[in-house]
């Protein structure tokens, strides 16, 4: 995001994004849906104070029919609920070498819950833009500077991928309305891409002809090799699975320790390109096929599972995932300047016990 | 806790806490209730899974009738519903030099939330502990090895604190089910203690006649002048007032921006040990007081606020809280070995721009 990278350690900056931006603790992959307390979050600027009475969203720019909705207007549409796999662009940062400044997520920057909402397709149809339309505009309630630019959020996506009958305009999340810190009192939700595209506090909606160059789309969330690149766009999530780290671990270290036998090893996978078609488990190096559970959802997670004899002694347990692309995680860093779509594939080494 | 103290750079062991340990971005401190995900959390060792219908709570020990209570027994009592504001004793750790190495908090490691439950202290007279009783202990579900010592997370009262009206077996918070993370499906609450206290996940009570000497008592939870000193007891909170960063923020820096004018800098104060009586606000070293709201219970926060003229360039704000124990904030920090209990007052600094 044009804040440098470095070789060096952990910087105070780092530090206070990290304290505010809350990661699944990866014993939450055990849930089909993670409950909203523990659901990954990323906020670039504050949580933004509303009003639900007096909010709107408007629906605007290279339009035929402008239009201005309450909070109401969109929750009397018929509701669609489906979950949704959610994962950061930045998930796995600060594994890399050198390392991107900006939120540095390990692993943990994940999560699936049921968001409720109405098509945006519906609305974008009323609003009837015009021919010469190429994209709409998201724009966020959330305020700051970012890379010497004062901005509310905003992201684009072009007319086709921002009708597809999946993307919604979410006011609920696990069945309640959302939480402040999750975009109330309406988000948008783009299922199957990395989270940056879903924007929280949605307030405006606008058909622009020309490709949206603000700073959340031209500078950061870009693919570049250095900060001289001009990259490529962020999409969809690349394919990954992690594992639940098993056994129990220590504090502070979370190292973790098992009790020899039979170990059940469990994680979630998932890909925003197509299906999960193969998880793969590694032990010290050799790999062995997981059984996959059905997804819990045709934009969701599913989840895997493979049995493990283990012996006394240090291990290293490791996880990979497969699309039906063909994809699988790389085992070397796939390293870019922004550290985007980190999907190396994970690591857990685990010290096992003789039984009692 | 045993693990050390640094004066160097913040470790990887230190990041991972962080990214499973959120806590709550301070622009929540708006909210009387926090929403509950992002109420702080504190998690030492994983989350449990647990199997509600068969989950019991068992009161043991040196008492005349044990009991086995299952949730059912339990939530058909009548309710206590209570907001209560609950703070990390880790919290500011992070800002202290040398640095203590454990869970790396700034200032965000509280929150307040409405927790439903029944007294404990019911449930203690049934059980009848016998006359040479002197602690309970409490045990949660969660497992793990802290210092070399393999242990379900345990704490203990005497049974005099453990039976004051406001000490809950708490089921339910801001209304709902307790999520995972937050002790389900129930956990001990002791509001005015620092959130060690109230154990989560709890499954035991056990009267003993000799005061517990586990690890999270004895060992850890201290506030030591060094490894060798057996230190004192970490009990109620210390007070501390946090502003609301005002303005608007950068990322990834969260260096803050208002503009010139006047503003209204807002935040909340609370102790455990008495009533807060008054708030200051600094700015560029110079204390005013802010005005007092009521608080939003006998066991939370309230709020506060102070207006400031704001002029054009770099100022530092401060706030500093008092309670009615004549106990104010300090402004140098106060160092222990384990980084407890840091109130060392909040600093901000802000830029201010002039009016466009």
């Amino acid at each position: 995001m044009g804040e440098g990278v470095t070789e060096g350690p952990l910087t105070l900056e780092e530090l206070q994004l990290a304290t505010r931006n809350r990661g699944m603790p990866l014993e939450g992959l055990r849930y089909d849906i993670t409950p909203t307390g523990i659901h990954y979050l990323l906020i670039h600027f504050d949580i933004p104070e509303f009003d639900a009475s007096s909010w709107r969203l408007e629906i605007g720019g290279n339009v035929e029919r402008p239009l201005s909705l309450s909070l109401d207007d969109i929750r009397s549409r018929p509701a669609t609920a489906m979950p949704v796999t959610m994962e950061c662009a930045g998930n796995g940062r600060a594994r890399l070498f050198p390392r991107p400044i900006s939120n540095p997520w390990l692993y943990e920057a994940v999560g699936t819950a049921e968001w409720t909402g109405t098509p945006l397709a519906e609305f974008v149809a009323e609003a009837e833009p015009r021919d010469d339309t190429v994209e709409l505009v998201f724009t966020g309630a959330d305020h700051g500077v970012q890379g010497d630019v004062e901005q509310d959020y905003q992201r684009s996506l072009t007319v086709e991928d921002a009708t597809r009958p999946e993307v919604l305009l979410a006011y609920e999340m696990n069945g309640r309305p959302l939480e402040p810190q999750h975009g109330a009192p309406l988000r948008l939700l783009v299922p199957g891409w990395y989270g940056m595209t879903s924007v929280k506090w949605l307030t405006r909606v606008e058909a622009v002809t020309e490709p949206f160059e603000g700073y959340q789309q031209a500078v950061s969330y870009r693919y570049q090799r250095d900060e001289d690149d001009p990259g490529e766009r962020v999409r969809r999530m690349r394919v990954r699975a992690l594992m639940t780290p098993p056994g129990y671990p220590d504090f502070p270290g979370r190292r973790r320790f098992v009790v020899a036998g039979e170990v059940t090893i469990r994680g979630r996978a998932w890909s925003g390109e197509a299906e999960v078609t193969r998880v793969e488990v590694g032990i010290d190096d050799e790999w062995r096929d997981a059984d996959l559970e059905p997804p819990v959802g045709e934009f969701a997670w599913r989840g895997w599972s493979c049995r493990w004899d283990a012996t006394p002694g240090e291990h290293l347990l490791s996880c990979r995932a497969t699309d039906a692309t063909g994809t699988t995680q790389p085992v070397e860093q796939p390293w870019n300047y922004q550290g985007m779509g980190n999907n190396l594939v994970q690591t857990v080494p685990v010290t096992v016990l003789g039984s009692a």
